[in-house]
């Protein structure tokens, strides 16, 4: 494979650039049988969406996603799954502005160090546009796992820069423009990016699959939590992930944060749902640190493809915290690793029947 | 592939449980032309080995490695070079203590639930021990990225519980048992591990490639720090994996983090060496968080295969601090991944000319 | 993977129905650099449309291809080229006579029974029509070869029912619509063709790989002519790949079956281009067997999906002879096969310098 | 993958040379709780061990086959099966005679020019030596076939140069060293035999799977006849791979190729149990063609590393006929692609209810 393709056994390849023709996407693997439409998958790319608020990027585009292939009578036939997002606001612009110099903390550089060449245009195939055709098959892996095992693939925004959230409510992430579960949070959360005058900032979401089962994972090198750090290190830029207590651990006693078990169920669950690589049956969490976007309106130096000094900046509207619409994306990339190791599961394991008593995920 | 193997081009594949026979790996896709003997690899397996210090696991075992296949005449031929260590200190011992029961924090009760069996002797295949063949085998990788391309991957300890490394200095790290940078922070180690009492401690391992080449790396999914990320978080007891700033990007500006350039070179390295999934020619730098050893001498809560409440303790001698052995496993893992991606852009992109000037590392 | 995609590095995924909305691909992997506009895929899919000739079945469809990214200013960059062919007649048709019957030698009996669910309009992915998205992939591969190492590939009727050729001249291959190189046999096959009165005919097709580069292929299981088999035997209808001598090696003597070498080059040819699953430099050689098109209009014994009786006949018209237009096919698929490994070479031994002699292609 | 691996979900990994320490395989992804012991496997290595006859090259070694993991108290566990042959027979011999040139029909001279540089000894890598490591993982595949799913994967020679069988007995294959199901051909194949006075013969052999189940198989590009075609074509000597009626295809009218269907069953196999490259539930059958043996003891022309012309011949003794010992590697290669599509059938379509009659194999 060459870098297109996430999953063995579901496995989804997409294409597309910022300001090409389309964004396309082939999911296969996808069990027959599972009733699909374009409906499915549209809400999640509606909550992906730019241009949703005043601190998104204005680039208004309905995102309409179409099944081309893979469902038959409003079930999934097993074969590969086509998906199309036709790019309706890629009007030629004047890009003699970024097409020869490297933007500070872009892909413009590698790109051209990999490749020797650029689509320029938007960023190209490095733009976050690319992330809506795995929202869309992570929609597809969503409603499976949700209808076929009960578990249930959702995130939220815990930190927006300097703010954190103190309280929890699964009810309130969905009722503001920062998947913010902590409605109390929310004014001050406008009123940082108000101040943020052109700069911008990071932030930290997490995830989180309930429903859980146990057993899903492959104990060394396909680790659940492995696969998961690979799929969440994989979102644009995203710099860390952390599973369960993640970077806590490491000032932690061994008594600290293992896990207890009692019959009545587990006492804590600094694991983050995964022991030796595969999942316990609690809850699978994850927390991802995004970086402050890049294109900012405040100048920055660099050079440009004859290696010249140059000033760069970022004209037109952009998000000032790319962070935010990552919280649909990390939750298709969660969904994307579990039902490729759920389908692995059946394979390899698919006849063994298990007499062992199942431990509740909380005591 | 079934869990067991690493890479695409450059592809390991282990097998081996903590008391078999045996632990063995083939290394397929290694270039020809290599010169190669057993003690090229023999001297990472000693950084790793325990017993080297009365703070880790009294486990003697030579860990001889052997090369069967794949060198001909003192030189790698292109086919798969087959590796093996015998193990020498797997005389049967009495089990039963464990082999009903689930140790809070391994993996006992996931293999349970996913294989429906277990080889209960000495945690079987999720025991750390299985990561000797992949220090072996990563050690031909760092051995081919230093001779071909000038990259060097190291790794150290820069945090031990709550004690920071402040000062660095690489010529320190081989110098004492903790792989520790800064000497000064030594004895203080050695006294907080001696006041550990049966209980045990984190760590924070800081992996870094040095003379890195740009370009390597994958736009989408495969990209650099994602199979990085894959990598450090499948090594056994890591939690949490940064690249670069890490979860310090959550607080950071967007004026902060970006790394400006000049003609003289990058003015900062907050992206650790990746943009877009791609290397810049910076230095490659990671951190992992490693969880506290599960195994402790101090009961914990647990339960047997039937389901009843049971106390846990280990007996005999273990690693306080996993942590600590994990800094020449990190480096395996790093070298694994930049070798498959260097074989990987070869492959792609090898008749390309580019005449496009590099930004030095830094100005 | 699971199923839809072929290829390491140079990776083929397709997606479509017979009668769906569209059938597309995405080649990932292409070299960044390669010239390449619809036009380089449209010849060889005009090759392949049926309804050339009256022998041929009669769906116009003009099969369009679009490239929806992975080229910019008229050159490949290195990222997923997307491909897209609309289903322009697909309209509704009546298929109640074959909803809900299986017809002999067709995939919808084990469609069945590997999914519980067919799309049954016009064979869904079962179709030839599938079979669009491999030339168009397959016609980048031949165009990268012929470019950049001078290899050509191509194909020729060598056999239609009882009908052998018996001159030999490339030119002639393109200028009558059996693709058959001995102009003297094309009366002949027009009145066996005329003659068939609703009955259908297998043939034999010869595919050749010219200017050759010697050491493309991988020794054990990813052999060259393993993976030729694999993609030759993928094409719908085939029955049979041999490699050179093929099945007339059973009954050869090791003195007759050898190649001997002299200075000036291989004095045979009856490994076909391959000697221990490398390539030799010598012309790649492979025929293929096809089976009679499956629908023909003599009724014939099946059974419904109840398992009743039922008698079954093709209506409309199609290809008495599918194995003609598997020339361009079996092209498309030695040239994905060529370039995957030409990718793969590159990748582990790119850095290597032969100073061995290349032995000519032939004395 | 780079070559030595083979099957998805049921892979294989082998290494060794001839003439190297040993042989060795990693199984990866074999379902847990299978009762497996070396018995198991030793039984096809001894059919599949040289020395057995006076046909076959007189290189005595035990093959003894050694289980290093995986398999605990007598059953598999689900982690990966380390298999090992030590080679006793490797002392050091004087190779110079062919040290520097390129035995024709052999693959010295493709290795060189693929790698720059090859273990000459006994073939190194090329030797078939390699093979025997293909027949025991084919064992436990075997095993599992027969007792989860009843399947039974058995092969025969069913033409010796110019001699075909006649007449056919499943138990006359293990009653003569020809694995000859027609008795009274044997005679006449061992006068033959005699008769070869130095040179070599090709040979063919039928490979069946008995009581198969319908729907393995991929659609598209992992067809369950390509990836059988690519299984049987990538052993050594192999030229030519047939599924059915294979390449008698080629003259056959639709009508008489077509299987048709009752309520009793499949009326004939032309289609060799695959249509659509998915299993009907009929026997699956595959013919292989294999050339003549390339060592013999008949002088040949050849050149050598230089390029300088010299004149060949093998020493010490070698099969005749190469073809006879590739039986039991053909069961072996057909039992590993079931495994593999048996265990991705199940990952899948694990959780599909089939309420579809199925159609007996023959009527």
């Amino acid at each position: 494979m060459s870098g297109n393709s996430f999953g063995k056994l579901f496995t989804v390849t997409t294409f597309g650039e910022s300001h090409g023709l389309a964004l396309g996407a082939i999911i296969d693997g996808c069990p027959p049988g599972l009733e699909l439409s374009e409906a499915d998958l549209q809400k999640d790319l509606d909550r992906r969406r730019p241009g949703k608020n005043r601190y998104e990027t204005q680039r208004k585009e309905p995102d309409e996603v179409q099944i081309l292939s893979g469902v038959f009578e409003g079930k999934t036939t097993g074969t590969p799954i086509g998906l199309q997002i036709m790019n309706t606001d890629q009007r030629s612009k004047d890009y003699s502005n970024i097409k020869d110099l490297y933007r500070p903390a872009h892909a413009d550089y590698t790109y051209m160090q990999k490749y020797g060449v650029r689509d320029y245009r938007g960023g190209g195939r490095s733009s976050a546009r690319e992330t809506a055709m795995r929202v869309a098959a992570g929609a597809v892996a969503k409603k499976y796992l949700a209808q076929e095992c009960g578990i249930q693939v959702r995130a939220y925004l815990s930190q927006l820069g300097p703010i954190k959230i103190e309280q929890f409510d699964w009810d309130e992430v969905e009722n503001n423009a920062f998947f913010c579960p902590d409605a109390n949070k929310v004014p001050e959360m406008e009123k940082f990016m108000a101040g943020l005058k052109g700069n911008s900032i990071g932030a930290k979401i997490s995830v989180v699959a309930t429903g859980m089962i146990p057993g899903l994972g492959e104990p060394i090198f396909d680790r659940l939590d492995a696969d998961l750090a690979h799929a969440l290190m994989g979102i644009n830029a995203v710099k860390g992930v952390e599973i369960g207590a993640g970077f806590d651990s490491v000032e932690q006693l061994g008594t600290e944060h293992r896990d207890e078990i009692t019959p009545d169920g587990f006492l804590s669950n600094r694991a983050g749902g995964v022991l030796g690589g595969i999942s316990t049956g609690q809850d699978l969490i994850a927390h991802i640190a995004l970086k402050p976007t890049s294109s900012m309106h405040i100048p920055g130096r660099s050079v440009n493809v004859q290696g010249e000094p140059v000033e760069v900046v970022t004209k037109g509207r952009h998000d000032p915290c790319v962070g935010i619409r990552a919280t649909p994306i990390a939750e298709a990339m969660m969904a994307l690793v579990l039902m490729d190791h759920l389908l692995r599961h059946r394979g390899q394991n698919g006849s063994v029947q298990h007499d062992i008593p199942v431990i509740p995920p909380q005591a």
